[in-house]
This record gives C-alpha cells, structure tokens and sequence, in this order.
C-alpha cells in the first residue's frame, strides 16, 4: 500500500462529541402490511409499535425502541439514519460541526415515537442523518426464546452507503471520530480507496461506504447469532414464498469475516443479515487492506454476487422534500467501473 | 469379551415375517391440553388429528398417519408400542410366531385412526406390541421450515426399554429379527450384558434394553436434525417454564454416538431427542462393545445423570386392563445394581 | 403429473438379487499427491492405504476400507461405480442378469486392495459398474473426535450420473430393485422425466440421473453430518487457497432437501457435501414430483448454478479400454435444452 | 429490589483514567508439556512465543501479543490478572489512585515478552492486577480457516473472582469505572448482592464476582464464536481422554445469556468456554438483577452444578512472594452458604 493511503485509513480524531453507534433507520415503504409480513412475520423483527402508517421494530437483543422505523410512502426511500450519542449535550456539539461545513440542520421534538429532541442534518454529500441521545427503553427479548421466531436477528449493525466519492466521504466520517478498520483499494502506485469500513462501537462497523453512484443506502446490516440462524432464515423464506427476496448469499465476505445474506424487502430496499463479526476496540487496531484485485475481499468462497448487487441502492430524502442527487463516481476520484465492482 | 458373550450379540435370524422398524407408541395421559401444550407448542410435533380425548402426532418428515398417540386415562402408562412391518401378509406370520410362544394376540382393526387391521400382542416379558403395515399416509412437513417451530423433531428413532432380563430379551428380539449394533456388558470371565441396542431399519436403534426393574418403558427417542436443534429446544422450554422437564443433559452417549436430551412430558413420560446417528445397515456390521465400567459408553463427556433417570420409567398396559408386574433385575440375570447404574 | 409418468415412477421391482447400497468409486486422477492435499488435507477423508499411485479413502463412520479409490493416469475419468450386495451369492444372480441384457462381464479378485471376488460389468448405457459383497472391515472414525478435521464427510452416498436417456435409465435401474423418491419432470399432457432420484438404501438415493450428455459421472455424492460441516470445509478451502474448487453453493436444493456445495477436485471431477437426508424405507414411500420449470427444486433459495455445473461431467471408462461415447439427449428423449437445465 | 442495591448496582463512575478491557491472565502451572497438550494441541490456542518455562498463548482473533501466559513453578496459582489501558498515560492515574488506597503498587518493564511498561498493583482484597497499554501486535488466526483446530476460542474475555466481600469488590471496580450489567442479590427486605457482572468495553463483563471462600480465580472466560464449537471441543476432549477435565455443562446460564462449559486444565484452573454475549454499550443500559433463589440465574436449564465449582478456585500470589490469605464471606457481609450456592 501506499503511504498516502495508508496515512488516511489510519487517521484518528477524537472530537468533543461522542457518536455511540448506528442506532436506527427509518425507511418509507408503499404497503405497509407486505412490509410486516417479511419484517416481522418471516425475519422475526420485535414489533415495538404497530400504527396505521408506521411499524416500529427492533431485534430481540435491542433495548431502545427501535432501530428500524417503516413508514408509508408513495415510494421507496430512505428518511434517515439514526447515530445514538453517548449524552445528550453532544448534540449542541454536532450540530455546531455541521453548521461549520455549511449543512442544513433541524431540531425535532418527539418526531418519531419513543423518542424526544433530535438533531436532524444532512451531511455535505447529502445523507440525511439523525443524532439523538434520549430513546424510551423496552425489554428485551433475548431470552424469551419461547417466542422468538424467524431469523436471530439480534440487532441493527451498520449503514452501508453507495458512494462517488470514497475518499472523501471516509474522511469526513473519520473527522466525526470513526476509525476504519478495514478497506479496499486499488493496486499500483496510484492507489485509490474504493470501500471503506468505519466504526465506533468496538465491531467491524456502524458505516461502510462503497464505490458507487450515490449517495444512496446500499443496505442496512442486521447483526444475526450465528451462520445457522442465516441459513433458517434463508429456508424459513424460500418455504414462504420469499425465495426472490434472497439477492445475493449466503456466502462469507473476506472484508469483515461476515457470514451474509443479503435480501431485498417487498420495496427493494436492501438488508444484509450478517453474523460472525470481531472485536476492535483497542485504539492501535491497524485497518486491514484488501485489493480490489482480490475476489475474496468481496466473497471469501469465490461465488459471483449480481449485478444489481452493486447497481441498485435506496434514494435518500433531501432537506426539499425530493430525494438527493445522486452521483455518478466522479473522474476526480478516478474509481473506474472494474473497481467499483471489487 | 468372552466368546460366549461375543456370540450372543452377533447372532443374527432371518425370520420370514420382515417387521421393519418402530413405528409410534400410544401414551396414557392424565391431562391432554398439558401434554399438548408440551409435545405441540413446545416440542413443535405435527398434529394430524385432533379429538376429544386422543392426540395423533407426528414428526416433521414423517409421512405416517402418526409416531405419538396421546390418550387420556386416570394414570399414566404406555397402552402399546407398534411396529409397522413391510407388508400385510407379514402379520399371519408375527401372530403364528407369538403363539407359538404362549403369548397372548388379538387383532383389532381400525383401533386407532388412519389405520387398518393390525396385531395386538404382548410379548414374553409382557411389553405390549402392535405389528401392522396399514397406514393413512399425510404430506411430509419437512421443508415447511416456514410452519416449523419448536424442535426440529423429524420422526420417532426407537423404544427403550427397562428389562429384569436383558440378555433373553435380546434373544428374544434377535429372533425377530433384529441385529444388535452395541451393546454394554460387564468385565471378566462371568461378562454379563447389561444393555443392548438392536435395529431393523440400518439405524443404531429400532429398540433397545437397559437393565432395571421391568418390564418398563424407559423412554421414546425421537430423531433431531442436528444437535444445535436439541440446545434450541432446551432454550425454549426453559423460557416457557418448562425447565423442570429437562432431566438430563443435554450431552453425548459414547453408544449410538447419539447427541442428546432427556425430557420428562406432563405425566412423567420420558422421551429423548437424538441427533448423530450412523449407518448400521450391512450384515457384517460388527456389535460395538462397552464395558459397564467405561462411564463414556453413558455419558461420553463425563457428566453424572441423575438417579431418577436410571430408577423411574413408565409402566406397561398388560392384556387383563391393569399394568405389568414389574420385576427386579433377577438373580439368576446376576445384574448388580452398579451394573445397572452403568 | 401425467398417468403414464406417474405409473413409471412408481413402478417397484424386486429382483432376486439384492444390491444394497452405493459403496464406492474409482477415479483416475493426474497427480495423486495434489488429489492427497486436497481430498485427505483439505477435506478430512481417512486414509486407508497409501501406496504409489493409488490412495484409498474413506469417510468418518465408514468401516469397510475405502468409498473412494484415487489412481494415478494420464487422463482423469472414472473407471468404475461399485455397489456393495448383501452377500456374495447375489453376484451370479447379477451376473445372470447382465448377461441377459448382452452386456459385458467380467470376474475381477483383489483387483483392489481390501476386496476379494466382484464382479465387472458395463450397463446398457456403457456405465461401468462393479458389485461385490466381500471387503475388509476398519475401525470407524466416528467418535474419534480428536482426529477429525476438514469437513465431517460421513460417508459415501451416491453417485449422480448426467444421462441422455433418462427414462429408459431409471427403467433399468428400477430393474435392479431401485426405487424411485422423486423426479423432474416437464409440464403438459407431453410429461417427460428430466431427473430422477433412486435408492436401494433407505435414504433419498444411491443413484441420481439428471439428464444431459452422458453416460458422464456428474458428480459423487458424499454425506456431511450438518450444514455448519459444509461452511466450515467453505472456509477451510477458501484459507487454504482452493476457493476455486467451490462450484456451486452453499445452498439448498428443494429435491433430496440437500443442505449442498458442489467442489471440483484437482482433475475437474465434481463432488457434493450433502447434508439434511431423510428416512425414505417404507415400501409405499410416495416419489415427490417437481416441476421442470420450479426452479426450487434446483435451487430452494433461488441462486442461479453456473453454466459449468450443468455441462461439465467426468468421462467413464470403458470395457475396451478408451473412455464410453457421449451422447446428447436424444430426439426420442425430447428433452430440450431448457429442460436440462432445470 | 430494594432502593439500596438499586442505587448500589446502577452506580457509574468515570475516572480519569480509561482501563479498556480484561486483556490476559498469567497463570503458574506445574508441568508445562501437559499445559501445552490442553491448551494448544487440545483447545487450539495459538502459540505466540514457546520458551523453556513459559508459553505465551492468544486466541484467533487476537492481534495483542497474548492473552495467557502459562509459567512452571512448584505450584499452580494466578500471578496476575491484566487489563490494557487506552494510553500509557492512564498508568500514572491508575498508580496514584492505588497509592491513594494504601496499596501495593510497582513499575515493572519487560517483564513479559511483547510488552512495555507496566504497572503491577495488589488491590485492596488482595487480588494481584496489572495495567499496560503497550504490547506487541501479532497477525490474527481469524480467517486462516485451515490452519484452525480445537474449540472457536476467539479471544479472553473476563476473569471470574471468588469474593468474600462482594458488596464492597463490586463498589471497588465501579469507582475504577467498570460498569454492573447484570447482579444476583437475596430476596427480602435485607436484601445483599451475591454475584456482579462488570464490564468496561460494552459486552457482559471484564470482571465478575461470585460469592465464596476469596479472593481467588474461579475461572478464565474465553470468547467462542458460536455453541456449536463448544460442543465440539467438548467431544474432542473426550476423544482425547480428556473427558475428567468438563467440570460443568455444556449448558445455558440465565446470567449473561452464556452457552457455557467449565474446564479444569491439568492444574485445576478452571476456564469457561462462553458463547453468545450481547451489546452492553449504551450508557442507560440497566443492570439485570436474578434472584438467589432462581436457579436460572446460574443453570437456566436448571441443571446442577457439582459442589467443586462452587467450592474449589485458584489462589493469587500476593505482593511478598506467597498466596493471598483466603476469608470466608464475613459476617458483616451476611452472605450465607446458601446464598453463596446460588
């Protein structure tokens, strides 16, 4: 690797603010009972709150009210993705670092249920992104095994974003105090990051970014037990109906030791069901490089993912009300299609 | 071992009824809604019928009107142990043998439902048989995995059963036409066997016999897919109260290499799961030898079980309506009680 | 499904014979000591004998002295397919019955190390097969837990032959006693069978015929104890740079219930990880037909297989010495591409 | 609960010093051959460095130099318990808090292979800690799949200590800034803690305190990936003839959720083997509390454990060369035997 790349996948900053993980997402779906019936009924979600319009889930491990809200729309997008901070007072300290970069920033109040004031802001390549401290608490259903059902799926894990522009977009990440455990890059002298891994609690990531058009929500990540849960998941859809809804898997990435499946939802959005994962939390942790050259960084055991595993991804909603404009990966950034498809 | 011993277990009859394999056991039961909730919502069993006073149940593959009879009684006890043989002309030739015996036979026919004409008898040491090859066939379950909860339970394995004289009860059984696969036996020149296990389909164990006050059911193995199926199902009771039925384990056999947990239903019935069975079907398979003082034959990891699950069983229905004598294991057997405890 | 297809199917013949089970193959392979790393390091299988250009093999729990015999040649191919009979006088009767049909024989004695007497002979469609009854006996390996590493292979399952004729071939095998547990077949009143699955052993098949160019040897099929078992050899294979060799899966497939990955081993020729087998010994056991156009039944979860898996097969060896003529499926067959391909 | 313990287990201090984790164990062991058998060849610990009388040993995902340090002497004991630091420069912080406890506290450099400065230091109940942050870092096992054997043990998780004063050990660690997750306390108005989990990086716990004869080591916890490798080592010890060394399990505790099992290594330390932790992280979680008298708290599955686990424990060498006196529960603390058997 070179030393230029390898200064910046190394870099660590700690602001006086303290993002504690990703905590939630909120996705708007065109029929909400469909969205039930595979979220809940098929993967086995904890339904937290059932309304006429919205679905609050969480996974069986999950304490707070939810990490994945879903709302109906006339189309599929993403509203926003949610950072729990460790205090309440960190969000005056975010809010300060987006105004300085010139982002649009709200305050909410009680704007999604179980929850109190919030900081809405979309950052500088135009993710809407949420910060909030204050979340009801709930019980969990880690060991009721009695009625858990479908996947194991035990908690929201992590964002994935399509991105155009890696590098950047991994240092603005790194400037909000996440550290990079692992990427992906080209090879030769003019090596150019093409994915990267980012994370703040101590496991391989709260956000991922992958060369791409965007910016767009490639996939939430949903942390699952263990490899069997992921494939009784796999047979407990296919016996279902929902075989089409597995798009890519089971199989194991090279690049976070992840055992995965990924699946698209009645709308298309994308969620990876994802075990196997390390600890990282030790501050010398060095990011490991994977080239882009290397098939296994993507799939350990050598399988093709498809195409629209790297081309299809989730609008995001813009601060306007339409979704954000999406990119294509830019000449400046050089990250060819051959790279994009690592 | 002694040569003697050696050609007991090896002996091997061909008679020219072919009973095939263990079939399904009808169960007394003192409260049916308690054992469905145990054996249905719990252990995840397939219900095939439904009636005021009867359960018929079955395995996840099981494709037989029923392996699991349940039927309400004032006491529990085990009213017959069926046996389905290859074909219909077979039973002429199981009745001619049992009375060639002095045994007592009856033929019934429609008994229970989904079935034909079958042959009741209770066998020399007063267990009570049914042979039958009529069976109302249903849809196999087993890749429903969207319908399936509980246990993976796939189909009833075998009986096991408490025996006062184990050695001329596997006699008796070889004449039949069963093959012991293992067997338990003690150390010197006067080797005793002290537990046997004999098969018609090439499993480990269509029936087997461990020393005891019997004539007793000792329990019921049913077949799991895979031993992490036995941990889910102990974390399932577990969590819906049902602790106090885990008896023992789980754990390892060193014999039949069976991965298993023993359960004791509502009534005190005990039934085990089993997963990590083999192929036995060859003719020159050699009966593996255990010593009664090789505490790995019992408990491969080491663990003690608990008394109960050596002293209690389930009594026997005998012909006259009341359950069987039960004998100690008798002198002339020269089965000591550190022999049983093996 | 269509009368005619349905009676096909069904149709049990019980000859006087009795072939038991799929026992073991021969494969001709160019560098014994890469086939060494990759079926005994990688894989886990027992060695039994290793001597100068042959290696005999065999699984787990297997106790007769090899299920797969690897000999050294210039060519790979398969050189023969031997079934185990349950004694030795079922050998003339075979014989008889070959010689019936103008098919080639010949008497072989320790031709192979550990085996006596067996006896040659080339089926109708030029396959060549071997049955013997006598061959020595080893100690099992199934509890020596201490041992055991690479995946836990079991046992020798099946073979699965690629046929242009698939009816006639399953005609013939069902007149060697086999019996049919499921099918493909084609839809409309012109059904045709594309695949079917036969088993003299009580398991879903010692034989499976897929149609498409053959006689060819598709792929041998071993039996894993569980699915983590076939992830774990993935993992093993990709560290240990045989990536490559995963052709197909980690999937299921709807026919058999097969929890599956297909590997090509040094010399192309194809194996199967086989887990989630079910009980099938009951003589009404009903054949499961599957639509030719249900992808499930190749694939439960969905996931394409590559081109390669359906086109690509070992040659067989002939009586005269050169490897048996290919043929497409025949006009009369009428089994078009997109039938193969099921 | 009462308001008292409520307040005591919610406790949360943050010192100026960050203590990230437990990080390795040394152990004093009598024959290191045999060691080295159980923990390497038996358990699959990778081997760091092997000297003449040391071994120093870290588990798959480990990067730091290692995590046990067995070293030969005349007899077994702990001679220290280590936790890494975020910075060298919390160990000035830490020396003076202990200093401002009357303890004993010394520099030492070098003093194990891989590591800087350290800074040992006997805490007020006796027990021999040490804190680092510098230590060498070493290439993780994760993903070399092939060269992998024994149990999936991914890294050390937490020490166990025996206490005779857990009220007031569980109040020492929180002023240190570990957090209580879960506790188990006597009923009743009088209501004393018996058992603290206590975490710093956000998994169950770093540290754990169990009511007994102390202050001494009831046991090492090792990280697993997943029950079934638990399962696994315990069938491979077994087969190895390590059978006598499962002291307890495999089970599930109610505590902690841990899929467990308890080994006794050749000089009695005992070690668990833990799988199946869950997310700690977020700084409202609240602390479980498990009554005394619910036997799932230890044994969820309502298994026994033998008396030697509650009883037997290792003794920790003292600042002047000899083991630390041992107290019975005191008086004061009230905890009475069987409270302590909980």
């Amino acid at each position: 690797m070179t030393a230029q790349v390898e200064s910046m996948v190394r870099r660590v900053e700690t602001p006086e603010f303290d993002i504690m993980r990703a905590a939630y997402a909120e996705l708007v779906v065109t029929d909400l009972a469909a969205s039930e019936r595979f979220y809940v009924d098929m993967l086995g979600l904890v339904v937290t709150h059932r309304g006429d319009d919205v679905l609050y889930l969480r996974g069986w491990e999950e304490r707070t009210h939810h990490s994945l809200v879903l709302r109906v729309g006339a189309e599929p997008y993403a509203e926003r993705l949610g950072f729990r901070t460790r205090s309440n007072d960190d969000l005056e300290l975010i809010e300060a670092e987006f105004e300085r970069r010139g982002c649009v920033t709200r305050w909410v109040d009680g704007d999604l249920l179980g929850m109190g004031r919030a900081l809405r802001v979309w950052d500088p390549f135009g993710v809407p992104l949420e910060f909030f401290h204050d979340i009801e608490l709930h019980e969990t259903q880690l060991q009721r095994f009695d009625l858990q059902r479908g996947a194991p799926i035990m908690r929201l894990d992590h964002f994935n974003l399509h991105s155009a522009q890696v590098e950047k977009t991994m240092a603005f990440w790194q400037d909000l105090g996440f550290r990079c455990t692992e990427y992906i890059s080209t090879d030769g002298d003019d090596e150019r990051i093409t994915g990267g891994w980012l994370c703040r609690k101590p496991t391989v990531h709260d956000l991922a970014l992958t060369a791409g058009r965007g910016p767009r929500l490639h996939h939430l990540g949903f942390y699952v037990a263990e490899p069997p849960g992921v494939l009784r998941c796999c047979d407990q859809l296919a016996a279902g109906g929902y075989a089409p809804t597995i798009e890519r898997g089971p199989g194991r990435h090279g690049v976070s030791n992840a055992f995965f499946v990924y699946l698209r939802d009645p709308d298309g959005h994308r969620i990876e069901l994802y075990a196997c994962d390390y600890y990282t939390g030790d501050p010398d942790h060095e990011p490991i490089r994977w080239s882009v050259s290397d098939i296994r960084c993507r799939s350990f055991w050598g399988a093709q993912a498809p195409d629209r595993w790297y081309d299809e991804s989730t609008l995001l909603m813009g601060p306007d009300g339409t979704t954000t404009t999406v990119l294509d990966p830019n000449v400046d950034e050089r990250t060819s299609r051959s790279e994009v498809m690592a």
